[in-house]
């Protein structure tokens, strides 16, 4: 599609029969949805076109074509539902000019700006097995032998995360009783579960009162005694905790955040500050969080401290290490994560770091009676007592995306992840190398994990910048430009990083610094690279600087 | 599998080889992730393999085995992961035997009890498709053309259900600002994020007041001058809604459930007398919940007295159509659903009755705006004014699963989806009429959608039945026997049918009555199927009765 180009909403240009008699019709649905002779001839002329689509659009190193989203945009401007149905085929034809060929490539070595990335090809076709299978584990009769591979994935990542005997997992990881952990859709809604089942073990049931649970927020805090409810965390927390302070009911104000120092971590005395002004005023404080990775800039809190603060007060310490968690399959940087095993709770996403499709959230908890009390039953699932995972859960009915986990668990296997974590880390040493020697740049924080952020200096500022002297109205002109020139890589399409701006740079919460953030996961990037995204950085800055 | 026969753990015979240097572990890693030739055909052999296992699993008209769950449990007791990696077709040729075998036939025409089904095959590769793409909707910058395309197909469900003018779509359908609805995980989370909308828009910032989003509910309440937080609905509300209560920290108790009649459907003098008591007690109304297609067995509450209630109230009025909603396809019964245009929100599952695979959710919003409430940000992403999804949204990242809904709406269309209800109410009589054809049966409620609940009835209890004289001993020895039925029928793997426990029959509340419960909506289900699966029910109850 060119730029400019006349575009037809496909849902008119797709081809549409109206003449259908009824009978041709169900005739034409019972294709659909049979399973015989035809059915199997039609799924592999689908398959192969859509295989070759697929191969097609991976075969290009750049990131996205350059037609911009606002003429995307006008392409699916159409909000009738076709009346008659289309062909499949024509159907797939028109998705690949207007969806398939403008989307993102996820595994372009050169798209190194999200924690999302391509994933590795023997999960495709499990993605059509899932599909085709269409098991749903919010219960063992929609489910079956799908239940306990999703318990068995998710004993494994809490032995990676807890590491606890035997004798533990035995006695739980097919225990109906026991939740060692709950997939999700999302890191986000591991966040926000993670609370849940804090706030309501804190503010249970006891005599003459039936919990928050059941009860409410508001009644809660009366009957226990307190003034309000809050979360302590630091500055640098996901944007999904104040969605789960907001959900909860505890509101996103009262997620107190600690300002995380230069290094991005939590600044540990005004942590313990925190913690004892919310006691001297009487407020229930729901859990401390800690991050293993932030998502600006992946610094890792001081778990230990933080497990003993936590501990010391008796507060639910939640671990959100959505990005960082897989560093625990590496010998050589698994110590970066010390203290993660003393959390309560983990949340960890397979679709980051583990290279597993989207929906791959998980919720690691290390007393398995946690969830009891975010239970939920009712009379045609779900009873007391039974197998079905949907007990439990944020979710009802789910996919059993956990056969991605399962697999890969397999598949890659726990070498196979310390490999591809301790590779993730050379190419981001490589990187921070490359940003430090090339004087355009300048590297904003030493990387802890594999994110770095960076940002261009016009010529005239670099001696200024080297010694940290940039006036104020000097780094908000350098932000515009970092601006800019992450839009114009963006939307050239070749190759991409994402940016995020800063206010823990030695220029002080008071000057927000915007920075150029790189992800360096896929293990398909080169050190060539990543040389040619800096280049085409440097280019497209030099141009800018002079107009 | 045989029962009882030696099971070996599958991540323990899955071939691991323990002799792999690091460049081999290096080499191998990246033949996963590569997109050259080998690439290519590996996929090709592993999408062969598993291609095949999905026909052979759907040429079978069982629901599945009849190996039991406590077996199964015991394959995957392992809680280690493996060292190494397994080869790909091991580890697959290891799942079909001890897991794609024993998981539910959805397809089965015989799998009539539950709202999961199979799915029209030309899904299935979309499923790969989407795997491999890994788009990441909550941004642009992760999606790109798949952002547009899910905004296109809640435009038109949104028009489905609302029709408003052309106007309004021209200028709400791509429009960043405006949201006409909110893809979710399943219809848990769109019920969920539609209280959770309604709850901020009600007790919103003010002078002097952040909110409940900031401030939390207990500060909201005492702002806005209310005692408490109520929703209310009838007694056959799903239980997502008593979770939803939890979470958002209202309680679920103060989800006040107004008994349904006979007829499933809420009692309207009743809801009334609530609304009136509420406002008494200074309860702050959060919403009121219309169900259009009850789990139990169908009914459809009032909704037009329902809204018209709600509006004297100034109340939020939730419609929970995940199962009903589709109904509007239907020329033939769309009345049913009358007045659902009139909801401020409606939450309709795709993976239910628009046959789509699990994860299509949707929440829809007549009131573009309504979900600015609920809206976050971060920096380094879902900025505000972006066109990033994500910033409004319970979930953070989400995979392109729309694209299911955009294919289907335009692949079986309109009339095609009204087709495939028609023909499931047409099934659903037949199995009426063929239960109220045999003695065994009694049918417990005159089915409004196509969900059916019926009993077996020992053969010297039928004419105490047929005149509605049983005592209540006599149900619970009826219910004992249904139970038993139930449990039998879905161990032996022929076929399935689920069982509820109803409160409204003419045995009144005290007396609970364990129900068959059907749902027939699986077009390959053919009226022999229903024979077949009466007849079996009625060969197990004899010989139970007998005992």
């Amino acid at each position: 599609m060119r730029p400019g180009a006349i575009v037809i909403p496909i849902s008119q240009d797709v081809r549409h029969s109206n003449e259908y008699s009824p009978d041709l019709l169900a005739d034409r649905l019972m294709k659909l949805f049979g399973a015989g002779g035809d059915a199997i001839e039609h799924d592999l002329t689908v398959e192969r076109r859509l295989s070759a689509i697929i191969q097609d659009f991976f075969g290009m190193a750049r990131v996205s074509t350059d037609v911009q989203v606002r003429s995307l945009n006008e392409m699916f401007n159409n909000s009738r539902i076709p009346s008659a149905p289309a062909d499949v085929e024509g159907y797939i034809d028109d998705l690949y000019e207007k969806v398939i060929r403008h989307s993102i490539n996820t595994s372009s070595p050169r798209y190194v700006g999200h924690m999302t990335a391509g994933v590795p090809h023997f999960v495709w076709s499990l993605g059509k097995l899932i599909t085709a299978l269409n098991q749903n584990v919010v219960k063992s009769e929609t489910s079956k032998s799908f239940t306990p591979v999703e318990r068995q994935s998710l004993a494994m990542i809490h032995r990676l995360v807890y590491d606890f005997s035997d004798a533990f997992y035995d006695g739980h990881t097919q225990n109906r009783n026991s939740t060692l952990g709950i997939m999700t859709s999302g890191g986000t809604l591991a966040n926000i579960t993670a609370l849940w089942c804090a706030r309501n073990s804190l503010l249970r049931p006891v005599r003459n009162f039936r919990g928050v649970e059941n009860q409410g927020l508001p009644a809660a805090l009366k009957h226990y005694g307190f003034k309000g409810a809050v979360v302590i965390g630091s500055s640098l927390m996901h944007y999904s905790l104040s969605k789960a302070a907001d959900v909860l009911g505890i509101g996103a104000a009262n997620l107190i955040k600690i300002p995380a120092g230069p290094d991005g971590r939590i600044n540990l005395p005004a942590l313990e500050k925190a913690v004892a002004e919310c006691r001297s005023r009487d407020l229930k404080i729901i859990a401390i969080v800690g991050i293993a990775g932030t998502t600006d800039t992946g610094a890792i809190d001081p778990l230990p401290q933080m497990a003993d603060i936590a501990r010391r007060g008796r507060i639910h310490f939640h671990v959100d290490a959505a990005w960082g968690g897989p560093f625990l399959f590496s010998n050589e940087h698994q110590h970066k994560l010390a203290g993660i095993q003393r959390a309560d709770s983990v949340t960890i996403d397979g679709h980051k770091q583990m290279y597993l499709p989207m929906g791959t959230g998980m919720l690691l908890l290390r007393d398995p009676g946690a969830a009891r009390f975010i239970e939920k039953h009712a009379r045609y699932i779900v009873r007391p007592g039974s197998v079905d995972l949907g007990r439990r859960s944020l979710e009802g009915s789910r996919s059993a995306g956990a056969l991605f986990l399962h697999a890969a668990l397999h598949v890659i296997g726990r070498e196979g992840y310390g490999l591809l974590i301790d590779e993730g880390m050379r190419r981001a040493k490589y990187l921070a190398d490359a940003v430090k020697f090339r004087p355009q740049f300048e590297l904003l924080a030493l990387p802890q994990l594999n994110i770095l952020v960076y940002r261009y200096i016009p010529e005239q500022l670099r001696a200024k910048a080297r010694t940290k002297d940039l006036t104020r109205s000097e780094n908000l002109r350098i932000n515009q430009i970092n601006t800019r020139l992450q839009k114009l890589q963006r939307n050239a399409g070749r190759s991409f990083v994402s940016r995020t701006t800063l206010d823990t740079t030695c220029y002080g919460s008071d000057t927000p610094i915007v920075a150029l953030r790189a992800i360096v996961a896929n293990p398909l990037t080169t050190e060539a690279d990543i040389d040619l995204v800096l280049n085409e950085q440097a280019l497209i800055a030099s141009n800018l600087s002079r107009t």
